[in-house]
């Protein structure tokens, strides 16, 4: 069981934003920069490209209402979006409020308080669509 | 008129992988790893999530069936996604056949002659449906 669905069945705790049936989004706990998220397909499929055609069309359709809801809540030049999955064998797609090309290479790295993290999800939420 | 706009049109030339009536896939000429492609909209939007959700569903479809070509025409571990945005203000998808991290950090590029990037726009154009 990847550690995603252990979020998912709520076996670990997690900041979450927005979920629907099939996908669940929530902030990164090691983010890239705040307001960083996670949204994650409910079925533990390794590779991205290894979804059905319709599975893929549904995640990124929800990925990008839950960016709407990051670029209405976090001053940012613009939401950037990545699918790597070489760490964590469960597909997931990074969100990320983008400031420099730094937030987006995953070797900078910022604190939050739990107090931060709470309220950062409480905020995204509320403006998700 | 942006770079992009400009292989659009022709202008530029570029080692095509795919194209319809909206969107475009090319080689990057300055690539991360072997096969990174570039699927652009021909509509000349900067920002993604400024795209209606139609047509973000739509380059992200299309985005879905280049992905599918590199996987069938390259050796590597998955495809990675990225979309950053903040050098060419023209919405761009980034594919990128990916072995290790450093494939999607932006950091290291690798070479090919214009020979090798014909051979392989061909192998990736043959594997598109």
């Amino acid at each position: 069981m990847s550690v995603f669905t252990k979020i998912i069945t709520g076996e670990i705790p997690s900041y979450k934003v927005a979920e629907d049936d099939n996908f669940i989004a929530f902030l990164d706990i090691n983010p890239n920069a705040k307001g960083h998220t996670l949204v994650v397909s409910k079925k533990e499929e390794d590779k991205i490209f290894d979804l059905s055609k319709e599975e893929y069309n549904s995640l990124m359709d929800f990925s990008y209402r839950v960016a709407k809801a990051i670029e209405k809540t976090i001053a940012c030049k613009r939401v950037g979006m990545s699918v790597i999955g070489l760490e964590v064998p469960h597909v997931h797609v990074h969100l990320i409020p983008l400031n420099a090309m730094a937030d987006i290479q995953f070797s900078q790295k910022v604190k939050l308080s739990n107090e931060e993290f709470i309220a950062l999800a409480e905020s995204i939420s509320k403006n998700f669509e």
